[in-house]
């Protein structure tokens, strides 16, 4: 992890200090605040603030439905009753605010979700550092052949350690020669003291998208969970998997009683299509049924069944 | 206002309250936390939660600008040229949650604004409060003569008064019919013991648009901003106004130099279209021009002269 | 349905022009472009204008997938690999846009979506119509006993009369005053020519929510459908679901295979709680389980067996 | 620009088919549907499809403004007044859909503006083409003194062809080991059969930010126009500026009247603070005012003078 020094000592300043407030609170959440949690070779994932916690999703489910809570008596059957009906906005009255480093091509994978705050470093403004993003030799993984956008199996050491020269190499050529463009060294000092710098604007796009950037990512409770269901699954990429697996334990620290309902009726739940609920009528009733006779088609009779854990 | 005594036993117990915590906080907002300000005759708006203060929109634009930032040494400075630009994402990293008591129609136009959360009460769940909104006798006025959507004048004494009276028996005819469909009482017990009540998501629809409902309403600063200048405006309906000067003055509590900023760039100041920034240039060049020779409209001549303070 | 006479020429008109086009366009749903189709006593939903049809989901599909969709030769495969996958984005391509006459009480819920774009009719600027809600006799029921929002068996036929005529009279009163407080009659002129009327901002709030609005209300196909899947549902009130019935003839016309597939992945279908989804699995396997023994309280073991076709 | 034979033929099929529809059209821009307007060294932006046409936004204007807009009796006028006013729903009511093809610092830029739709070409789908951004050598300028992010004098030629040779080489660089890591040449065909490539996903993060992506952008008409309005800004880079500028003609064939109206209260005028407005007025009243007795800072004086022509 790349935290500088700079900001490590902001941390610890930040950490030191304890305000009183009328606020709701999350102390398991607290107790990590500002710390900065490593996600691949030079990333981390830290939460800088949040607004709310448990209690705050239950309070708003109140003012909705009025008199009609009462009858819920506890606060996490009223959360589990809300995350199964899919009522979503008691879970947008909760916010939170990360700060990211993490590899470009991540970055952009992530922006898609447009239900979010960004503040980004801006390679307009300021220099980028020399950082960049070298997969561990275990995720240098071949096209897998059944899927058009995952990995299959890892490459030969020989062809893993090409690859990596490859990105090693062409990564710090890129740097090097970014520096060149810039006239400028990390220090902030010119190469050739004679001599102009190209515009920041246009030197950067010269680096390479595995190059690291950081932002400021805040949202709420409910497009957050929405975000992690898509990036905690299997299908997403490793790079930003790793990231979302980072933040999911960060919501158990922060909202427990919502992290156990979205565990139960999101990750570990499953769709049925109208065909599958058919088959599954049927096989329950006892009939021996066959993808042939099932009206599904092979991909997805294959997944039925995998979901229902009957191997084929 | 009209805050339940269990709201205000709430709200009490809320204020008692002090937990440490790392984040930021606003003092000046803290000292008003969880309390009701009344608004119109039995509204309210209170602030319920908050995130971030001046400083966490410092600390957004930092992170964007990188080392760029640095040469703004001061944070107030920096908050006004983020204002000044129209920059909005610093701002929007500050977020907000207000409950509001509000009238039916009112909560019709803030609605409109969508890049909020909202929990309302719900009268498919609960049954309503009798209360409706009776506007002040000041308040009744006729139909603006020069502008489609305003008002005008006071109306005289006597028909405000049969104003009044019409507004006032109708909504009490209301209620008692809602009740009455409803088949209960205030305190939950029927009128009619032998008799069924009429679902309530169908007895509410006799209550008229003066009645109150009430939400949680959350939304970032840049947006809060942008819904204060459409509904501070003198053009705003008075109803929705006071509302909005009551969330101004909290924002002042909150943010008090993005508050400051806010009136410099936006609140007290001013567009020119293309047409009136060539007038001033030629006004300023020592031309006596005229609307005739200025090329603009009757209208937009007169609304450029009193900006320029240029009475006719 | 209430179409004025104005409104049903100019539907005329617009449906006699035939222009050429080089868009995308889709033949059934140009057949009813502009038609008002009854919905509720007083209201409709038509459609104004429409942009991209089932192909255009596909071409925004491959423009992602690039030469990965090539494999999917077929078209209608693709769309439904898209639905049964949550791929959102390609079905954000297509965009429609509806005239839609509806009692305020269900443009409150209505406008709860806030992913659309709307315009509606204001009456700060303009007079309302004499148009308001009666339910249907059938569609008087008593507040459900097992739900806290839905209802019960129907009113008794007395019972029934005497809401509806409450109902109606207090409508008619409020309109009989609200064109008194105007001093305007609906032909335009007024009551009292020696008199002011009051502003229309004001006069409006003695209107009750089931008075007649109308709007344009502009979507995406995602969003739509998302819409859709809430509205049509049996827990969605009655009233706003004829709108979203109608709506759903609307898009089979205009994306038919998209439809298809909306019905396969989305209303035919059925999620299961991880809970549930372990329930099936040990049925399947042959156990004879009991809610006891499941692990799930008894409302989710009585939906869980419902969605099985299993009745208790 | 480099759009492929495929794509010519596509386009030219497409551009041959005329259909009926009865939605309104927009002659102008129909003249060059589907047509790729060169942008950059081998980019492009073409409209693909569009919803509404200058008609659209008087037509819900009225709409929501009901017999209240009878008065303006022309089409322009209230268009005029709309944007004046800064109305924005009328102009939501319009949609249109572009593809692109752009560098990825470019998209990275663009992507910002959430309130779009996108589909964008998948690099864990697919192979990107052998296609990256080289600036002019005109365009290759210092980074600005007075300006943090913007571009000053161009570099001396010696420096520029230096600077351009880097980014040459090292795009082509990285694209050779993209191939080799991918072990697969532009034709689809292996480098080595005895080998497995590795994934798309991540063989990707060698290429560098100049790289050409694609994408389907779509957005209504009310936030296309704030996107132009910061994006053909002389603030905003270069090469997003030229992308900006090709869509405002094409803006200007689709909605003429809007396009007018936008130049002359957006475009072309200016904003004034609180403090400019009073200087503004003073030197009105013919009052000798420097920037030291005005209350401004330099920075903001100098730009408020050049706002009003007067050279200092």
């Amino acid at each position: 992890m790349s935290v500088t020094a700079d900001q490590l000592a902001e941390i610890d300043r930040l950490r030191a200090e304890m305000q009183p407030t009328r606020r709701a609170t999350a102390p398991a959440l607290e107790e990590i605040l500002y710390q900065a949690w490593p996600v691949l070779d030079h990333g981390f994932v830290r939460v800088i603030d949040y607004m709310g916690d448990d209690g705050a999703v239950v309070q708003a489910a109140r003012v909705s439905y009025g008199r009609g809570t009462r009858q819920v008596s506890e606060d996490a059957g009223l959360i589990r009753y809300l995350m199964r009906h899919r009522h979503s906005t008691p879970f947008e009255m909760c916010e939170i605010k990360f700060h990211v480093k993490l590899p470009i091509f991540v970055a952009r994978q992530w922006i898609r979700h447009r239900t979010a705050n960004v503040n980004e470093y801006s390679a307009r403004y300021s220099v980028l550092d020399r950082e960049f993003y070298l997969p561990a030799p275990g995720q240098l993984c071949a096209q897998a052949s059944d899927n058009r956008q995952g990995r299959g199996d890892a490459l030969s050491p020989a062809q893993s350690a090409r690859v990596l020269g490859m990105l090693k190499a062409d990564s710090e050529n890129a740097y090097a020669h970014y520096e060149e463009m810039l006239n400028q060294r990390e220090d902030g000092t010119p190469l050739d003291p004679g001599q102009d710098g190209l515009a920041r604007e246009l030197a950067r796009i010269n680096l390479s998208l595995n190059y690291y950037t950081q932002w400021y990512w805040k949202i709420d409770l409910h497009n957050l969970l929405h975000f992690l269901s898509l990036r905690v699954d299997a299908h997403a990429q490793y790079e930003i998997r790793v990231y979302a697996e980072a933040m999911l334990d960060m919501v158990k620290r922060w909202v427990p009683q919502v992290h156990a309902a979205f565990l139960e009726y999101r990750l570990g739940g499953a769709e049925l299509s109208a065909s599958g609920l058919r088959v599954v009528r049927r096989l329950l009733a006892g009939e021996a049924l066959t993808q042939e006779a099932s009206g599904m088609n092979k991909r997805e009779w294959r997944e039925l069944m995998t979901t229902l854990g009957r191997d084929q």
